[in-house]
């Protein structure tokens, strides 16, 4: 499944290219200007524009992107899942079969791992998120323990790893994309084989015919275009799980695994903007500022506060509602008076987890949620 | 509907920021790495991934998106479209009303004006467009004449603009997001009211309840989210129409407005890529390229060649069929030999148009079809 490279940074023949193909390594960390290749990586994946954040469930084609290679071309009707390793039947199901197990749906906020990226300093060179890649849907799949229970796993599984069919390298290392989960969060009823997006087929880009959702976890454990899984009685070792998305202090850090979602809020940026800025021009008057807050794992928020130049206050939440894994409105009125004026959101957990002011730095950028701050102009 | 700001770059209070509302003129040309302006822009609009020129007609969400300003939050049960100016019947449509006339669907290739921006040199700074504004999608809707002649012009009607609900800043003025067309363009039975893409409601990102498309040109002239129809004895002089969207060699050129779609190709990338870079890795042996090509007011594909380290060599055209305002398949057998190579693909016309080698600058980076280069290796 993986192929090693050696650990220099050979170069290819054009100037200044690293050779990716060759194991060029953990990239170095940037400050300031955006490279060409951070700008191809925002121009092919999306961000959810943050106006989009007045939807409850974000409407097709507005549901943020992150794919780390290309979108595989598919044919439904050939397409097998497999279930192998530490298991005592074996398994190859079709879509139809995957399908006639028994369906539920779920309200899903997904996040990026990598989203605030671009508010760290240094910068990992990657994609450059700054904070629109969250979205929610509703996804409708069968709960993955329902496959895993056919393929009975044996006595000495321990985890269960997931395949994807998007193929290509990173830091040299060429592989599947892979994650994993231990058997008892894969066996958990929230974990999905999921098969429709709102309602409709996946698109291609979402991992049509079919993926793994995990509610609660930053997007990278929900791996698209899903072609094996298998049980195993050992630690997954692909690049995804035991190389990427780590927190890690410096180089030499073992770090500790990004799993769930951190806290966070955003705020739907009120007035109208600059088309090159995005700076806000807002009217003065009450205006209702309205965001969304999530954490990870379906812990629930117990309050969001609003600052306007400083001075923190307590927004309105909707009403908890019956999807835990979803995203929480808010609803802040606001005076506006005329100037310049740093309007920012922070939300709390029950369990008292709350969103900093500075990024919690590691080295890939990774589970920024660090309190938005946006400057408006009031006329 | 434009307020027009001072002639200086005034600042605000905040350190480097530029006053985006007081008049701060064009900006100033860069080279080299990109500001997180930039990004901010790239993270927020979408460009489709380049192996989705694999579909003939782009999936939802693939298909590429830029937005001036915010996606407005439109009821469509309480939209309207006016119309008015030099008319004789002032009209106010719903979108029922709107529906309600003779309905066609045409298949279109859309692409951005600034399209390849981020390939000139040096670079205006705006949404940084590498090569993926480009995409194709079923459009249903009535053509626009169908409205006008409802609305009667009057002897003295010249041009057509058309205004949508977006609205914001740009280079200091306050405006609707806002373009036209001559009477004569107007009434052309291609010109279409749109109310469906791809067989479904227009997504709000995409124009929601009813926008214009203008086949053959540049995506600038397909106003979204319409609001009104204004008929004019004279040419618009709305920001968009009599400042953006021209060709300008230097500041003080009075230019030459952006039009119809200039001929261009793009091709799939073959292999599969790396994370960061995107260079390719192509297994060795025979390998079928595959793209797409077009150009604007339905002038016909003539020939598309293949370049492979400088040879070039005709691609196998797809059958013509009658989409006329579509992009055509092309395709090209290669036979991939061990070592790094540089692949590129090049359309000509049946009117003698072929695209360039080199981009044609332009101040604001408009219309770049220069010659499409991917650099693989082969393994």
């Amino acid at each position: 499944m993986q192929r090693g490279g050696g650990a220099d940074g050979a170069r290819s023949g054009d100037a200044g290219v690293e050779d990716p193909f060759s194991g060029a390594g953990a990239r170095t960390h940037v400050e300031g200007d955006f490279s060409r290749e951070e700008v191809s990586l925002a121009n092919r994946n999306s961000g959810i524009p943050l106006e989009a954040l007045r939807y409850e469930v974000t409407p097709p084609g507005l549901h943020y992107l992150l794919s780390h290679f290309d979108i595989p071309d598919v044919d439904a009707a050939n397409w097998r899942l497999a279930v192998g390793g530490c298991v005592g039947n074996e398994q190859s199901v079709s879509l139809a079969d995957v399908m006639q197990m028994p369906a539920r749906t779920l309200r899903v906020t997904l996040e990026c791992a990598g989203n605030g990226r671009a508010g760290m300093s240094p910068r990992y060179p990657s994609m450059p998120w700054l904070s629109e890649a969250v979205s929610t849907a509703e996804w409708t799949g069968t709960s993955l323990r329902n496959l895993l229970e056919r393929a009975a796993p044996t006595a000495w599984a321990k985890h269960v790893a997931f395949l994807g069919l998007d193929r290509g390298f990173d830091r040299g290392i060429e592989h599947h994309y892979g994650r994993s989960l231990d058997l008892e969060q894969a066996m958990s009823d929230d974990v999905l084989l999921a098969w429709a997006m709102n309602g409709a087929p996946l698109l291609p880009q979402h991992g049509f015919p079919c993926r793994l959702i995990v509610p609660g976890w930053y997007g990278m454990a929900s791996v698209k275009w899903l072609a094996r899984i298998d049980v195993l009685d050992r630690p997954f070792d692909g690049f995804q799980q035991a190389v990427g998305y780590h927190y890690r202090k410096h180089a030499g850090d073992p770090g500790v695994p990004v799993t769930t979602m951190r806290v966070r809020s955003l705020m739907v940026p009120p007035g109208i903007p600059d088309w090159y800025t995005r700076r806000r021009l807002v009217e003065a008057g009450p205006v209702t500022l309205r965001g969304r807050a999530w954490a990870g794992a379906g812990v629930a928020i117990e309050r969001v506060e609003v600052g306007v130049d400083g001075r923190w206050s307590a927004a309105q939440l909707a009403p908890a509602g019956t999807h835990r894994f979803a995203w929480r409105g808010w609803s802040f009125d606001w005076l506006a008076e005329p100037g310049e004026h740093r309007l920012q959101c922070r939300a709390h957990t029950v369990d008292g987890q709350v969103q900093p002011m500075i990024p919690d730095w590691n080295t890939a950028g990774m589970g920024n949620n660090a309190v938005q701050t946006l400057h408006v102009n009031v006329r």
